[in-house]
């Protein structure tokens, strides 16, 4: 077997063998087949596509790349859950405690932001001493313990997929079905995933455009689920207007709080939330009925015990509790501006895109994986898309560290 | 203008403009694009093809990369000739002399050989002085004092088009008729053509396989010439069988020294120079009659003219002489063994590839660029395809400097 023959089959359209595709994926993973040849296969991949067989396998040699989390010894079926990205999502946040309290084991490992989509990571580091870097043992001790852990991804995880996924960026090759698919698949099954929970966005704050795209996507993903023995579900959402209110990591994590305690539930994001947090219930086996389960879930909010398990997970992590319990601990940015409507009318847009860039601006994002992130700064909706807004109200309130600039482009308004 | 966004649109199929493709060629032959992105290119050109204006455009930024020879000094038409490679190939060899002894300016660039085809120069350095890299100022003198000269490619010709070719090499993208025609043809332009004739073969021993996929080069060819402003004629040479009897380089050079004096004509190079020769005799203005022109190389074989004219360019190249005069100074290889025949019948193949890799074997060629070449080896055909032949009759002789085993797989008889 040799790259160039592998090459060459899929230049003309074949079908790549398990083989064929472990053989790449090793080669490139250990440097022995060079960036050029992985660029030339990884176009021919792009442009003539890969069969739900080549995805799956492509999927697996990606998570066989590094290590694969083992997290039998927790007993139960461990449901993972990925969002394909929005902006104001804290999905993870408010829903891994809800399902925890009912039972449900979580052991999450999730991202940091990069570009226009924050990471759950980040947001976790706005409470002070929340410790999102720790060992594989006290990560699964934490989850034995209390049911709940929420950390970083571990260094050598998929170590292939962070390579390919390096150069696809670089060889415009980020937009395509198999590729996306598989590198998502191949982290979660890597994170030792046994089901997984799915929630594909599209709109103008997501990577897909389309309802049809994400669609697409999302049954990609449920395919190589079937194929790689992790069963598969998904949500499809929309996104292009942020989720809930606010937009920056520490006014997110004060959102999650008011929704813990049920004193501000957005209807969007308890949308999602619920059906989400329904489904995973389902799959971890404590409950066919998606209805009862999101009863169960809104139930978990009015007695305290979701708000309970957030902070029981905040403390076991080294977070200072004190802010949970005290919101007004996380200070406020040090302009805080509304933007005033200038007409009267109904909320037509509030693009995603636009106010993510804004809010990236801002500093509550990064551009480079290196750079500092700002964890005051962002943006509160005071109205969502559909309200009716008079001349002089608040459409939205800015919080910044630098003096306050507010684009037109953030609201459309008729 | 930027390579992502360059890329992404060969991707989709559109059409790159002039700027881009000089863009992407400039930046890769300086390194500021790297060998990924370039791979990348590539492929999604090899996969989604090229315009005729893109490959053109492509042509001539990869001519413009390096010098462009020019050699308007000389005066008159120079028509450069091109050939994609055959088995036994020694018609520049042949061609040229006749055509500078009728008037033809003959200011040739030629190449050495890699895998199973010979290169021309590596040929001429089988007569001990020859002097194949000479400066560019001694190889306009030497067409302009005596009309001819064979000299080895100077080093910074198209060095884009040496960079890209490595690249497609090294990324089974080698197969592509725009990329074919585009390096082509941007070595005759970077050598200073002016009109340009083409001889593409097909067949066993040819890079192209069937006459329909030559036709197609070749006429990619002529577009190319005619939006470049090259007029460009081409032939199509059936390459399934060695050209003419032998194959190896001192061999190749007595037998052109043989055809030369008129003392061995074998029908297909003849029909292959005639045709060949005829063309350019025209293009460079020396008359529009084809069968005219044929008549009049004819004769110049007849009357000593062209002999004299290959003696002349030998000596003005430090060539020694005395080995054109006294064909037996080159000396045999050690062994000498014929092939008989162990059955009577008609001779059905030649195999021009089978008959090219054994020669290569025997040390007459080169795998990798930096082997050395024997000169004494290769093979002498006693027979052609379509020859009747009796049991115990020699159908090659073998030339070589080790003990010699024959491979059953040189010829085909019925």
């Amino acid at each position: 077997m040799n790259i160039l023959e592998i090459i060459e089959k899929k230049t003309k359209g074949y079908e790549l063998t398990k083989e064929e595709i472990e053989y790449f994926v090793n080669g490139y993973t250990t440097g022995e087949i060079a960036d050029y040849q992985a660029a030339a296969l990884v176009m021919a991949i792009f442009i003539k596509g890969m069969s739900d067989q080549e995805t799956t396998d492509l999927t697996l040699s990606m998570a066989n790349s590094g290590d694969i989390l083992d997290l039998s010894t927790l007993g139960g079926i461990i449901v993972d859950k990925h969002s394909t990205g929005g902006v104001g999502d804290k999905v993870s946040l408010v829903l891994l405690p809800i399902i925890s309290s009912l039972g449900v084991k979580v052991a999450k490992m999730s991202g940091r932001g990069l570009g226009f989509t924050g990471g759950t990571i980040d947001k976790l580091e706005a409470i002070p001493g929340y410790r999102t870097e720790i060992t594989e043992g006290e990560f699964i001790d934490n989850v034995k313990e209390i049911g709940i852990s929420i950390i970083s991804q571990t260094k050598n995880l998929a170590p292939a997929d962070k390579k390919i996924y390096a150069l696809r960026d670089s060889i415009s090759c980020v937009e395509s079905i198999p590729l996306i698919a598989s590198s998502i698949m191949s982290k979660k099954i890597a994170s030792g995933a046994q089901k997984i929970m799915l929630e594909v966005t599209y709109g103008k704050g997501a990577f897909m455009k389309t309802i049809e795209d994400a669609k697409k996507l999302a049954e990609q993903m449920v395919r190589i689920g079937k194929l790689a023995n992790r069963e598969t579900n998904y949500i499809l959402t929309n996104m292009n207007e942020p989720l809930g209110y606010s937009v920056g990591n520490s006014l997110e994590i004060i959102e999650t709080i008011q929704f813990l305690k049920g004193e501000v539930l957005p209807e969007d994001l308890k949308k999602v939330v619920l059906e989400l947090g329904a489904n995973m219930i389902k799959l971890a086996g404590f409950g066919d009925n998606i209805e009862e389960n999101k009863t169960k879930m809104l139930e978990n909010i009015k007695n305290g015990k979701a708000y309970q398990k957030f902070l029981q997970m905040v403390q076991r992590q080294g977070g200072d509790v004190t802010y949970i319990e005290n919101i007004e601990k996380f200070g406020k940015a040090k302009y805080v501006e509304p933007m005033l409507s200038k007409v009267s009318g109904i909320i037509k847009e509030l693009p995603a895109n636009a106010i993510a860039k804004y809010v990236c601006d801002l500093g509550a994002g990064r551009v480079k994986k290196e750079d500092k992130i700002d964890m005051q700064v962002g943006i509160v909706l005071n109205k969502k898309v559909g309200d009716k807004i008079e001349e002089g109200e608040k459409i939205l309130t800015v919080y910044s560290n630098k003096p306050v600039e507010i684009p037109t482009d953030l609201v459309v308004i008729e």
